[in-house]
């Protein structure tokens, strides 16, 4: 679970505040570092200083933009010849992950994860990133997807930094993945708790209904955006596109190992809430047997009594019509009989 | 959602009057669009016209045909050199997006869609279109499928209108895939609130189970016109066609991409309502057994004390027979015998 | 749904009635047709001058044999080189349509199919054919096969008989894929009926349930004789086999299209049959539901009077004992407790 | 179904028996055969003597082993080269069919299966060959396996005699696949049985159940062996192995369309019992349904005039109390009530 | 089930307590061997003398760490130039079993499984290996995974051992992947116990439920560590790893076929699982439909004399009121009724 990158402990909130530009031609927030022969040189530096920047070969810059309008993307868009259906995707939600190859750039969108523990509500956070071979572009739609996380695993491992553009798209990647991860695995804990409700004597079976439907509900959103996400990264070793090299390839496998068990995950998973469905319908017929059988003993220990009753009631003269010998007869016809009637059914099981 | 072509706010009702041919030699109504290296030069002219503009390498033809019959496109098939089978295919509903190639000419088939909202039923609209290397003859059965949305689509990107026919199919595609991916997106909602009628207090199990048994309907016959359209977009960037060149390509793959979240969304949404279908009748069977407990509370109530009275009522002289004290204790008996039952009743949940 | 081949109206019963020979070698009805250079020159000839036929090599040759025995089938063995696994693959029912090849020729099973509206069965009729470069044999167990529909289909495309043996053949499967077609469109009108059943007022469960499960079987059955004819369409246009060339090809491509259309089309009633289950299932859930509530509404409406008129038939002196006032209490009770009663049981929908 | 094989109606048991070794060095029973240059030369020699023929390379022999121990295995382990792996898979038994190929031999296990008929179980009987190029050597575990009827098949075409081991392995596993064939046909008459009784007028549907539960499990079980037949056959016909050539190709694909057909029939089998258990619960369910409205309307018969009763039972003086006009409005209005109800519930059906 | 290196019977306990170093750098326990030549030479050597050793080309060292931690692997990680990111996958629970390359080495992860044979829970160990040319080594997180098995097998083949790390892994693997295979084959077993329970006359449907419920979760579990399998052993056995040799090759196949054997296994019992649940609703289903019977026939035989003591309770001068004859009417109405309403509910099988 834990990534080599995750080991130095720095402060997530101060590492994402350094990267705070002051000066940007974007209304919306931004953020940039740059890198130098994979050295962190620069923080927070001037958006418009970034094409004087990228003028050197040895500089990797990062630009982070959150929820900017179609002009802060406009001016982007020139100055790294991003594609317009590009730009179009990263402002409008596409809810879905995909890799696009661009002649200058590449796109490509995922989604961070996060499970309401009360609920089971799946909340997804989606991320557009335009990749040039100097420049890694992110696009944040809200605050949602932690990007001191991001920063902080950059920081944790900068012998990688040098392998640039891969090596700050791996640690997002990697940031991405492990939010998918961890909200399989905060699902697995939700089906632990149903499953336990299962089997409880108390029933309540609405409520585990509703969460095993919510359940079912989050699974199909966890897997509408993990599944693509194996392709995603396929495709983003692929050699023609000169971004994974030799010494990252371990990385990205690594990347694509943990996309798979994701995946493997929410497919086991989606068997067990299946499991937990068809268990549910079974134990409720099952308590609608027991219901039965237990109001069908009560009902006739009742029903036989009140016979009896009923025929020392008939204004006939039957053996002990108002006679002392008659109550003696009727309370011991009635006692008997209860009695029977009890240690027949309780042999039985039914009451 | 909003591709690149949709900005330009025009009027979609008059681009698509514009085109409207006053002569024609076809009886149905024809709409023409004449383009002249990237630039729409001409709309409505004569239908019989175009062989002779076609002489002219760079030109490209739009024609738009409305529900055609046999005579309409046997004039065309001439012309063009249509494939008898093409012409067949393309009178008769055909059901199943495909592209046939033929020698001369391609032949493509697709369908849009519309959900109807109150109902939820899907409303299929086909359209068949004659691909060739000038021309593009679009034949449509009907007019629910909205022409001027598609010129529209054309008007709004004007600069890539030099691409020919490649352009002009990319902007009738981009509409259909469009339609289709609305239908899920207002089936989704649909199926959002079908799930909240699930929970309701109020049982209203017979109308979530036709609502839903519509919305899988109407899924199935989504897919049905959705999934060959992987397909469709797929062999047309068939290198081999020089349909899609190098400038088009990355917009054939946003439309790729649009029709599988399409698929990908009607799939999921099937998984969703199985959920709902299985959760009711849980739901129902949950219900069931709480009628039951209901009802059985209460009879026993009711028969504890009738059971009394019945003893009462016994011509046999028990204890306070005729006499005052046996009134205190029938109606002692009574109401102490219906409280007991209505506490235990009410603990254990059955009331 | 109609090919380019059903235009003239001639009489199939005619043209079938036309190819009869009169004099044949074999015992069972033989029917024989020879085109020379894509005319049709000779009908119902004598099924012994074939070899000589054949000779020519201009010449196609048809022969059709009514359930053949082993003798029968012996004859044409040698003259054709039959190979001897292909004679006793169309001597005996194989239930799975192919081709095979064998290294004088090829060898063709498949099956028209027909749904009894009544009863929601699948009749299917074996087919089988032996081709050669020059003739195609076809060999029919029974005369469920309507041959006069095939003979019209190669009269109403004349044009095309000069492609020999692919022609012959196209024209051949292009029926037996309409009657499966017609099958799947046979049972999807059967589902649309079970559809208004399932939801109408008067309940008919058993037989939704009974023709539900008729619907399923049939098309389990449509499935295994319809999926396995797109690997043999394809193969058949395997160039390597010269049979289907340039110009028969979209023929047989549009052939194809009908054999994926009927597999998408049978995929997609069985998803609308499991629905149509497992909502008879909800609604049949549903409607004891309601059958209890309105049964436990009744009950208690009884029960409660009868309760009162216990309480009055106590023999012991309670207020209004023997007494006009008690009688007057007693209907009062009983009226104003069954009014209650009746009036709560109706707002709570359960009457 | 019939091979070409089976034409020939000699004695199965006389030609097993034949074949039978007097003298061998191994415990258990043996077989051997002997072929040279097609024809069928020795039956029965020593199992010693093996050795001896197969230096000539115009010999092939045939060596059958029933039940045999790791002796009589490790004495053939070292005469003919056998891979101490495969023998190990030979004694034990191991539940899946396969091929594997070893440098001086292939390894195959098979299973023929029978069903029985009266439980609906499934028996399979494991069937192991080492194939090299000159000999067969056959090991079963037990009786089961009517070795009589493989040497039937190849006594029936002698003429395949001369393509040595191919036409042995041919005509042994011809038969095995029959058996599976045979298998899934005894469960489609088994499914037709319970079919016929699901629909039955007497419930019996703890029986169906029970028999449909058999039926699936014994299709589990066929399945787990036909399935893997498939990559078995293709993989004999690897060109490589030398094994299957030109002229025993097409009795391989036959045996090849055969295994298909076996596993096409056990997936709609599975269909056909899916829809038999979800129909079987819809059925219990309808049947509850009808019980439930028939219980009620008797129900309410007896309880109406109970409660009318109940009404002329009470010590209160309603109108006719102690009197013949009360008699006879009791014995009306209980009988009235009753007729009305009766009639009611007759026409809603509910008795 | 028994592979070949099970046939020598010594004591795993002693051959893996043999191997247990005395003297180690890493605080953990740690076992080692050496092989030269194919011959085990040494055993619980010095972890520290190992890269001395392994100057020698014709040496093969196995080490084993039981549950390492980050330092421990640290001193290795330089030794044999382990790759962080396989360190880190050490160290940490992985759950997916995988074949991961690296430049200087392979690392692999497997899951030996045992199931909990009273309360059907599967217990998996996670094995870690780090594979170099000439040493093989394992890091396992606990003591479940029987090290003293593992060691036996390798004993039992020694003529294998000249194949050096490839010969050692396989040991390895096939003990894994047997007791996969024997989870399954005891999933099997608890899966036919359940299936006895099932259709046992005494009703544990709520039992069968729950153990039904851990059987299929089980089953989820053990696919997951199961089916990736395949694809390791076949990534094992790519010829560029120059890891199994033309010798080894079958051995490596035959633990191939194990591996899919064991997946087959655990879908086929999936289906098995199904079928129990579905099962099971059905007989709970058709249980209340019994039950439901039997009440209402015990509830008529009790309400009907209910009634006709109700007549004769009448205070109207019925005939027979006050009357011997009266009681004898009544005694024999109630009789009759009873009896008749008893033979009328036995023939009809309610009671």
């Amino acid at each position: 679970m834990n990534p080599p990158m995750s080991s130095r402990s720095s402060d997530p909130q101060m590492a994402a505040a350094a990267a705070v530009c002051q000066v940007s031609p974007t209304r919306c927030p931004a953020r940039t570092r740059l890198y130098r022969d994979g050295r962190l040189e620069l923080e927070g530096f001037p958006v418009a200083d970034i094409s004087d920047h990228l003028a050197d070969e040895s500089v990797t810059v990062w630009l982070d933009l959150l929820d900017p309008d179609q002009d802060d993307l406009g001016v982007l868009s020139e100055e790294f010849g991003l594609h317009p259906l590009a730009v179009e995707d990263a402002l409008h939600p596409s809810q879905r992950p995909k890799l696009d190859r661009y002649p200058s750039h590449l796109f490509l969108t995922a989604y961070a994860t996060r499970l309401d523990a009360g609920t089971g509500e799946l909340m997804t956070s989606e991320l557009a990133a335009f990749i040039t071979h100097q420049a890694l572009i992110t696009v944040r739609k809200d605050d949602e997807l932690d990007i001191g996380a991001v920063l902080e695993r950059w920081d944790s491992s900068p012998e990688l930094a040098r392998y640039g553009v891969g090596y700050l798209l791996y640690g997002l990647l990697d940031y991405v993945v492990d939010t998918q991860f961890e909200a399989a695995q905060n699902l697995d804990d939700f089906a632990e708790e149903l499953e336990d409700q299962l089997f409880d004597s108390v029933p309540h079976s609405m409520q585990v209904q509703r969460r095993s439907f919510q359940l079912r509900k989050s699974l199909v959103q966890l897997r509408r955006v993990v599944l693509p996400m194996r392709e995603v990264v396929d495709d983003l070793m692929q050699p023609d596109l000169h971004l994974v090299g030799k010494e990252l390839e371990p990385y990205y496998q690594d990347l694509y190992d943990h996309v798979r068990r994701a995946i493997e995950w929410t497919d086991s998973l989606r068997d067990l809430v299946n499991s937990i469905l068809e268990t549910n319908l079974v134990i409720q017929s099952n308590r609608l047997n027991v219901i039965t059988k237990k109001v069908t003993g009560w009902a006739a220990i009742i029903a036989v009594p009140t016979l009896i009753t009923g025929y020392f009631g008939m204004n006939v003269p039957y053996p002990g019509f108002s006679e002392r010998a008659g109550f003696v007869a009727s309370i011991g016809t009635i006692v008997v009989a209860g009695l029977v009637l009890y240690i027949i059914f309780k042999r039985k099981d039914w009451l």
